[in-house]
């Protein structure tokens, strides 16, 4: 393969960017562009956004052929969907899929090969081949059906995986559910997704509703919220039918307390980024239903966070703990070898076999048990 | 007096930065050093910190002669100080002071006049003429005792300012409480201040012990805390006292709580940059007592919050308002320029005469109004 100022620009030429205006050798060591591999794939993945390409965007190529991936984008919020939805929407009704709670993973093929790309714009090696094995075919049989070109996104799902874990009773270990199919780089219709995943053995998000635009449907959208916050869901994201606006995301109110309360076990990591934006969803709701969930919100911000102090002042570890399955050494090495190139040096808690591959059981450490057990030695803050 | 850039050049060979390696033009434009003026006075403020000259610090020109007043550092910050406190100082004991809720000044003088500066390194016009007309003599005569290039760091309290407003009963409206004298640039030592302030009829901040820094020692120094706490007081200052090294701040839980409440009403502001400092304090404070504050901490985060959006949603303004004691109109316009030049419009909401001058009431708009008026027109977050 050629040069890593080559590939880049040929991959800067494929979005759009005219290379020669370029410094390519700075823009591949900021890193912020880079140009990495996975087996015989070479690929251009934009960490940031550059020059108008969205943040997300994977060129790939491989022996002669190459595509373009866009970076998927970040979903409008709705604070108050009784304001947002009449006002967002031209109507007359919106469909209401449900958003699930794992990661964002766009697959596509090239030369008869399936990979799946994650939000950052890297193949991540893991979710490339547990999906071939799962749904090799049906993937490869449902992109052959719309030409080159194309992609799917959809969220990965269940405990088996190095990124977010939140069980699923219809995908409790790994689950890939489409939520948009990209024809030639433009997204299918909403409705046409749901038609066509299932024609080669798919599985989508489910679409929940389609409801009125106006008063009456509004209220129909809450209970479907309410009934999601029972049964322990991520939230919604209503669309308009046709596409012809960007869709907008509302998360139940347990998922933005259960996302602090997570990330409060790691203070100095998730727990500081986690907290102004869902506190600010829980204002809205709060102000709206007046309900006042201030022990709630307390105990989710410190519970954790002072567990984790007692847990580091006991000697423990601050580590997250993640079970994949894989098909053997060599996957398993791969993907110790993919997360050390992006500074995450995982460990080898176990390793078991089972029908469905071998199980290893990896440990994540985490930069928060530093930043405790610092403070524990010392007394004094990192921070003002 | 000289340009700009001259001004600038002059400044920086006072703090002993050579003006010939400095592009003076794009410095000046940059604004992180920028020349002020008040009166006659020409000051050059260090708005961030610039090749090792620290954040904060001002150099005064009038008439011929300059003064260096350099930024006052930030004190670290103790978690737990039966931890920090035996390992940072020296022994062996510590010096106890008070922490005063209010805006740090440092009061200088050039040609007999004296200025006050705040902590970002310009001269507070407001807070100036209130301490020439309160304790100017007094002030001049301390700084003359001292010699050139002295000067005093203090706290303003009370609720007759534009910054800072707590009540404390020793200075309801308006009080400065010296905790560092400056000769030559360089502090006393802790005990000389509370000696050589009251010659001059100044006060001083409390000093509330001097203890071991041993087990026992420490002990009561959380005693001194809760009393504060009982007290609804800030904390404490903990000083070697020959000042061998730097002192160590500690706040009680009441204050942390207190500014998040105080904060939350502008959750855009205070509010956002409030959080995770002072929940990380709560987080130690609680892992060490035991005391468990959830619904405290979580009131204080939501309430004044879900308050402020029920203000906007009434149409009603989100503002800070206070109270100036001022000489005359001419010093109401003043303040109002400052302000100006400093991007915050305020506005006049009433005028009175007292025994001690003009009492100007003021509201200060809150750029919350805004951001809580949006969302709520739209239904849609600002953030993801």
């Amino acid at each position: 393969m050629a040069g890593a100022s080559e590939v880049l620009g040929r991959a800067l030429t494929a979005v759009g960017v005219d290379p020669s205006t370029v410094d390519l050798e700075s823009l591949s060591t900021r890193r912020s562009v880079r140009v990495s591999r996975f087996e015989d794939l070479v690929y251009v993945g934009f960490r940031r956004q550059f020059r108008g390409v969205p943040e997300g965007t994977l060129v790939a190529f491989r022996r002669g052929e190459h595509l373009v991936v866009w970076g998927y984008p970040s979903i409008r919020r709705m604070l108050l969907p009784r304001i947002a939805v009449p006002r967002w929407f031209p109507g007359p009704t919106v469909l209401v899929e449900e958003k699930m709670n794992g990661y964002n993973v766009r697959v596509f093929s090239l030369g008869g090969r399936i990979y799946a790309a994650t939000r950052g714009g890297l193949v991540c090696p893991y979710t490339t081949r547990r999906l071939r094995r799962l749904h090799g075919e049906a993937l490869q049989s449902l992109l052959d059906s719309l030409g080159p070109g194309s992609y799917i996104a959809g969220e990965v799902v269940g405990l088996e995986n190095p990124y977010t874990r939140y069980y699923y009773e219809e995908a409790p270990g790994f689950g890939y559910f489409i939520f948009d199919i990209f024809k030639e780089g433009t997204p299918l219709p909403p409705r046409a997704k749901f038609a066509l995943a299932p024609e080669h053995g798919l599985r989508t998000v489910n679409l929940l509703a389609e409801l009125p635009v106006d008063g009456l449907g509004v209220e129909r959208l809450y209970r479907i919220v309410e009934d999601l916050e029972r049964r322990g869901r991520e939230g919604v994201i209503v669309k308009d039918p046709e596409g012809r606006v960007e869709p907008l995301k509302y998360t139940t109110s347990s998922t933005n307390i259960g996302d602090i309360r997570l990330g409060m076990r790691y203070p100095f990591e998730e727990g500081r980024s986690f907290l102004f934006p869902r506190i600010l969803r829980e204002i809205f709701r709060e102000w709206e239903t007046g309900r006042r969930s201030y022990g709630e919100l307390g105990e989710a911000i410190l519970a954790p966070a002072i567990e984790a102090v007692e847990a580091v002042s006991r000697g423990e570890r601050l580590v997250e703990e993640f079970e994949l399955v894989l098909g053997g050494e060599d996957e398993t090495e791969e993907v110790i070898a993919y997360f050390a190139s992006l500074g995450v040096h995982l460990e080898i808690a176990g390793v078991s076999r089972g029908v469905d591959g071998v199980r290893v059981s990896f440990r994540k450490p985490r930069k928060s048990e530093g930043e405790i057990a610092k403070i524990l030695e010392t007394g004094i803050s990192p921070l003002d």
